[in-house]
């Protein structure tokens, strides 16, 4: 392969790298602008523990364990062993040979980590302000360092799922699903937060600490996403990187869209919070198929996960669920939309592939809740997952870390 | 033309459409930070608006009306059509034949979509603390979906600008005029803040809730300004965009010097807001020329700018308007000293094209400032432009929003 | 040269450009987030005094300092002249014959002139909060004007350092020492803040005022190492910078980690901001090898580094030192480390490169002190270094800048 079209092609699965890692960022803003100061800290001290966790795990056994431990179309089970530890450079890996020249071996082990460390960030949210830093950080563990894995083996690594034709271009299942199934049964472990249901059951709205920090988390973790679809073309091919970049976006615009006009319809308020997760909720919609779409279907399931996010925060309310960032409407009603739209619309619709996205949806719906009950639930027992009640009403920060957010903060 | 020359610009031409998009939370954080907490929800509001409202707008028409609508050389009048409604891929439009190599159509319409909503941001900045939000929503629909790509039209879609000879190589006229006229017809019309001149008609400062945040706002643009003005090469050339950034950056830092140097002289005093804003004129005044000048002459011309900003924003102030972020002083006064610096500077000056560049400004700015009269002064006769006293007192947050921007925010 | 690859390449430089650029944002974050609200504007101007006049200082003499100004292997004495004025295109500089085509002379400047600034930058942190702003800015003005290039001409301008075969790929030493040299030096001279130590000579720690705003700054500048790293392969030669983000990302991670373990063993408390400082500190530790390391070594050398972390911020604590953002730790002692550990692991490890490394540790650390001592010295002499006790006290925010950071920043 020509020099220039491969290092062209490894600058932008490099970038595109770089700004999945900046969706760290992203999803801190996002998390601790939506709750309360009294647990920044923690949530923060979380995600960091994420990303450099996450990596390291990634790089002792995850990504071997995802591509190549495994034969094609196999039945899916994993071969452990010795050699899977660490990395080191392929034979010929880092020739254009690899992977069709798109990128080197280290870049794709970089891309993927970087992937790897999402599905737990969004467990974080959805968790926040309540549970055991402990039990949480040895859950992340073991759900990045083997259920994210396993699953992304059934697909990208060439398993099961990939044999049957499942399709799911930058992860709305493999990675926004797995982390909102995680989510969607840990908060029904957990329990809501000390007053967020009054004694009608009727639930509160708990206001978050700073807006203006969720606002740029939302616009970093859309800048983030250039990255996170336009790099999962796996090279820097000009038509198809850049068609779906203009999916991307434009879901992600009417995504914003769906939700704000519908939620100042349904509720007479002009809600920036509604806003900007039906903007989440368009980028998680567009991404199982923001490679097929073209711009006018890209705007009508951008559009359509805004108006699901709409009425997916409403039904976790309504099922007494405490979700404090919107996480399972964001990450998995709209992961869910987003795959199954690939069987409605696009180039690859059609009823057979429908039925093919349904049953992946489901097969790694159940795989990821038996998981999460099997891990969580193992920890409640043995150590519990919740803060003390006076911890929880003191805040986290103070009693988990001895330290607040903003110590000298003085209003005059 | 060569795969990886063509897959080398695209790339580039991405990540500067990547750029250009993470200016929007440049220009949030900018504006929430010179202004007032009680309205912050307000503002962050209206550029979530203005970014996923101008990239549909854009898309459903904004982006055929601004380029392919047109004969070259025709007189500037518009030819609607049904088929100018939406994107799709024209015939041979992903090919290296399309515009030379230097991008594919997707990367051309996401980026100029993206150039389309700053207008409307620049404006939001100078009526931030009492617009109405539904009167700012309908001017930005009409003037980011009309008036900006019309004129866009005359110069970048081959119109009669362009037959003149006028240069503007990024939009210093294009744009930041563009905005920078409506912001000066629209604070006209809204008239001044309560508290803003007093009763002898003195202005007073009213100081904004987080400098920290503008800094970073501005620094976040700067970084922008990569893509705004190096992606206006319209390809990775790198002989031409390397200069640009070069040009760029050296008039930023020179802009900011200029500044900061004469408001110290002026006021005694090492005022941050100041070397902030004479970096923005900096980087405003390069834009037009940015591929025209010298290192030296970039330093000179981003000098000069700071300097007028200081000035600029004591002229504004003088003229009993009330620009809560200096929006005039950055985006037109220095909008127009750029236009007028490729007479002056560069591989272009010259008397007749010092004319022609005068011309320009004029046309489009006796233009912008008709149609803003018409769009805002409807406006302010069916439904009114301006909040109630009682709400611009109250802040715009609660009155329209029903939130705050720091609800838990809370002090030991 | 194959058109294609040379723009690559350059696409690869502008961008590690903009991402170094983007560190500044970083760093403004931190050191504002580590210290008291009082002396928040103070911080900013600095740092956007830096990141301009270093930026002016680069273009008018620092580039032509550090790179052509000598003969190959001649014995480190600058030759100045007129000529070293101001940049302009040498002859055939903009040809993929410059620096064999990896990049554009103009990207070179670019990219050089962002590194020049961080010297400075890191100075800022550790001086903060009691010295005197005029001070600071002449110190900056020699220190990034001639310092830091002469230092750099010995190995990066192909001085004697360079004919030792002394090696710091990106600069642990060459950037991150000469830094944390000149912090060291300036924080004995000034003395500590009022309150750091107790009667009996006990640290306290003074609490920031963000920790939220310390830690975006810390993940923004472990993004902007992508730049800083990989851009130091100077092209974009897929294995090498590749690997070089790779061996970046994981001793980010492994330092984190490091730091975050020995912290809670040795106070049982899980400490962010020691978390944070160990990702920094693994950063800098890897800068001088991260081309010459496999993961696994990178992993080795980021734990270590996180490790130093810990004890260093306790050692400074012991000598009495106040460095509010922990500046030493960071930059001089990893910067140190990561040098030496050239000499111990990877593709260059031997007796003989660790003595290299070593004598080049330390005549750059004999000649920075000097210079320090020297400037700072007289300017203690002639102007004082240190704000009155009464300014200290009320903050130089109000003294130097009459304006406070959150002036309507409002609690309910």
């Amino acid at each position: 392969m020509d020099a220039g079209l491969f290092t062209a092609n490894n600058v932008w699965m490099m970038l595109a790298t770089a700004l999945v890692f900046f969706m760290h960022t992203g999803f801190s803003f996002l998390e601790i602008g939506l709750t309360r100061q009294k647990n920044t800290i923690n949530i923060l001290f979380k995600n960091i523990f994420i990303i450099t966790g996450g990596l390291l795990l990634y790089y002792a056994w995850g990504f071997n364990l995802m591509y190549p431990g495994f034969e094609e179309g196999s039945s899916g089970i994993i071969k452990f062993s010795m050699d899977s530890f660490g990395i080191s450079a392929p034979e010929n890996g880092m020739t254009p040979e690899y992977a069709d020249g798109g990128y080197t071996w280290w870049t794709d082990f970089l891309f993927q980590g970087m992937f790897a460390a999402t599905a737990a960030t969004i467990v974080s949210g959805a968790v926040a302000e309540r549970i055991k830093i402990g039990a949480f950080m040895i859950f992340t563990v073991i759900y990045v360092g083997l259920v994210y894995p396993i699953v992304g083996a059934w697909k990208w690594g060439g398993g099961f799922l990939d044999s049957w034709g499942f399709y799911d271009f930058a992860g709305s299942t493999l990675v926004h699903s797995v982390g909102g199934w995680a989510a969607l049964v840990a908060i029904f472990l957990l329990g809501s937060r000390i007053g967020k249901f009054d004694e009608d059951g009727k639930a509160k709205a708990i206001p978050g600490h700073s807006i203006p920090m969720a606002t740029a988390g939302v616009l970093i973790l859309w800048l983030g996403w250039f990255g996170f679809n336009g790099g999962s073309v796996l090279s820097a091919d000009p038509e198809l990187t850049s068609l779906v970049l203009v999916t991307t976006s434009l879901a992600a615009a009417a995504g914003g869209f769906g939700a704000m006009i519908l939620s100042t319809v349904l509720y007479k308020n002009l809600d920036l919070t509604m806003f900007l997760n039906g903007i989440l909720g368009g980028l998680v919609g567009i991404t199982a198929g923001a490679d097929l779409m073209s711009p006018n279907e890209a705007v009508v399931i951008g559009f359509l996960a805004g108006i699901l996010i709409v009425f997916a925060v409403a039904l976790v309310d309504k099922m007494k669920l405490d979700d404090p960032v919107g996480a399972v409407a964001v990450h998995l009603v709209c992961g869910i939309w987003g795959t199954l739209a690939v069987g409605i619309f696009g180039a690859k619709a059609g009823g057979e592939q429908f039925m093919t996205q349904l049953y992946g949806v489901l097969i790694v719906g159940v795989f990821c809740v038996v998981c999460t009950f099997i891990i969580l639930g193992t920890l409640k027992a043995v150590m519990g997952l919740r803060v003390s009640k006076e911890e929880e009403i003191e805040g986290l920060d103070i009693h988990e870390h001895g330290m607040d957010a903003y110590p000298d903060f003085i209003n005059d």
